[in-house]
């Protein structure tokens, strides 16, 4: 296992995903506690609300509120996430709270790009000259390409990697073209549909075509291959990783109700630590946060690690 | 991934690992049931019950009615688990019905042996001797030795590769003076202590004291690394898995109510099947009997796959 990297970045984005799929409306004050339990874990970067449409996306409709609202810390970076111009000047607002950096996205399956992005990959494309356009404007750096679906769709079926490549290939040299000075590159498998091979392939290709790029791998547990794929980065020398406490999330366009979210950061992080990988993440504040966010949730998250508790508190007794 | 094997053999031990823990009886017919919906999966070896105290554990008090009652299938092993003279006699009564095989087996910590055999490790090993003998009068063959909490233990704490190749030569040891033909070895990671780091030194350290010798893993997912770990296992190339449907059961003597239990079938399936390992398994008509135990345990068993549904639906849908 010696590619293994030394150290990884992980982002937690727990709150974000966190609350853009509930059943019941979630108080203000929770995501705020939420956002302020998971500062204090160590974690570098935290994504903390959504600049979308209310009608979209109800859930966030106190985005403002919520950055408004957490306590800054030194050393963690306050991300927010949009999609359109009325998303980054609410965001604007929130200069300084928030660490704000844009990406150009596009998604690697045209159906998908219809149904999340509401244009195919071509108008998609046009919209993001417009978007670097205005982040020019606003002077907000965009230093990421993302795209989505980039293993497979439920509504496009299979994506192998020259596909999500050509996806790629389109954002990156629109990027170039608008002046973006590209540094990472992240690879999303919105609907869970990548398995160990499939990761190998595309994050092998990506790496020949742009050596220099840092590479994020952002993952979805949906059918349990999550934290597989996650290792198969890690042995490729993978170090950006985005994940949310409890597994939460899931993409609320992806037609899939009841199904699990995101990666647990917890279980990246367990994965991470126990084959002497740093994360500078404190696994154990990580668990007491991620039981906080199913007590405003009121019910359990998909978190294996959640149920079955770290081994830290074994590891003591032991020692003891 | 030039290690990987090109097939893989899973034993399929969902209705002993789900019905030795249940919060309320479960019928006799719902367990028969079970058991014919995973023998028509194309699974080679399921086991169908546990001989074990009905006392220690209620749940199988009725293994002989299940194992009378499932009806039988050609290319299926059917296997039964026991631990004593009085579980191989119970097993002996079904001889036409059963693939009756035994285990030489230990526990590489010696707080785990007292707890879950009753015995500590040199007791165990005296104990395997007259174990050995018994199996032999009754013309039962042992040619597997099984290494529990080969990787750590809630009570013992850490297990290391060489505690855990000190068990495993012990019971190997007993296993050849005893005239035992060992043809496989099972490292149980039977308290979700693994990573994929140790998952490779252990199976290194196996593979280089007995190289002939074919391993099995059981994992169990208690803090969401089992199927990292089966991928660990298979770029070794381990061709033995075991499995529950589900992710059932767990371990009821790790102190744990509530943790997640072995890995899930289906996931393993959809793991090895992405990536081009053949299982001989129909992975919808194993979620089908994933949900078919859900019904009859009244709850939600802990597989990501049992909600996010597999890939087949949508590449149909895709291609119709």
């Amino acid at each position: 296992m010696t590619d293994l990297p030394s150290r990884v970045r992980i982002a937690e984005e727990g709150p974000r995903e966190a609350f853009q799929i509930v059943d019941a409306p979630i108080a203000t004050a929770d995501k705020i506690a939420l956002v302020d339990a998971l500062s204090a874990t160590g974690v570098g970067q935290l994504q903390v609300a959504s600049f979308v449409s209310p009608k979209r996306v109800p859930g966030w409709a106190d985005a403002e509120a919520v950055v408004a609202g957490f306590a800054p810390r030194g050393g963690v970076a306050f991300t927010a996430l949009w999609f359109n111009p009325q998303g980054l000047h609410r965001a604007l607002a929130f200069r300084d709270r928030l660490s704000l950096g844009g990406s150009v996205t596009v998604a690697a399956s045209e159906p998908f790009s219809r149904r999340n992005l509401n244009r195919d990959h071509a108008g998609q494309l046009e919209a993001m000259r417009a978007h670097v356009a205005e982040h020019r404007t606003a002077g907000v750096p965009i230093t990421r390409v993302s795209v989505q679906a980039a293993f497979g769709c439920n509504f496009g079926g299979e994506v192998g990697a020259p596909q999500a490549m050509t996806a790629l290939r389109d954002a990156m040299a629109l990027a170039a073209e608008t002046g973006c000075e590209v540094t990472r590159i992240s690879l999303a498998d919105t609907m869970g549909w990548a398995n160990p091979r499939a990761v190998a392939r595309l994050v092998g290709a990506v790496r020949e075509a742009w050596p220099q790029a840092d590479i994020t791998l952002h993952l979805h547990d949906t059918r349990g291959l999550g934290i597989a794929n996650a290792l198969a980065g890690l042995r490729l020398g993978v170090t950006g990783f985005d994940a949310a406490v409890g597994g939460a999330g899931g993409c609320p366009f992806a037609g899939q109700p009841g199904a699990p979210g995101n990666i647990a950061t917890e279980e990246l992080v367990l994965l991470c630590e126990e084959m002497g990988i740093a994360t500078g993440i404190d696994l154990e504040a990580l668990i007491a946060a991620g039981h906080l966010l199913e007590r405003f949730l009121g019910r359990q998250l998909p978190s294996a690690l959640l149920r079955g508790g770290s081994l830290a508190g074994f590891r003591a007794r032991q020692a003891a």
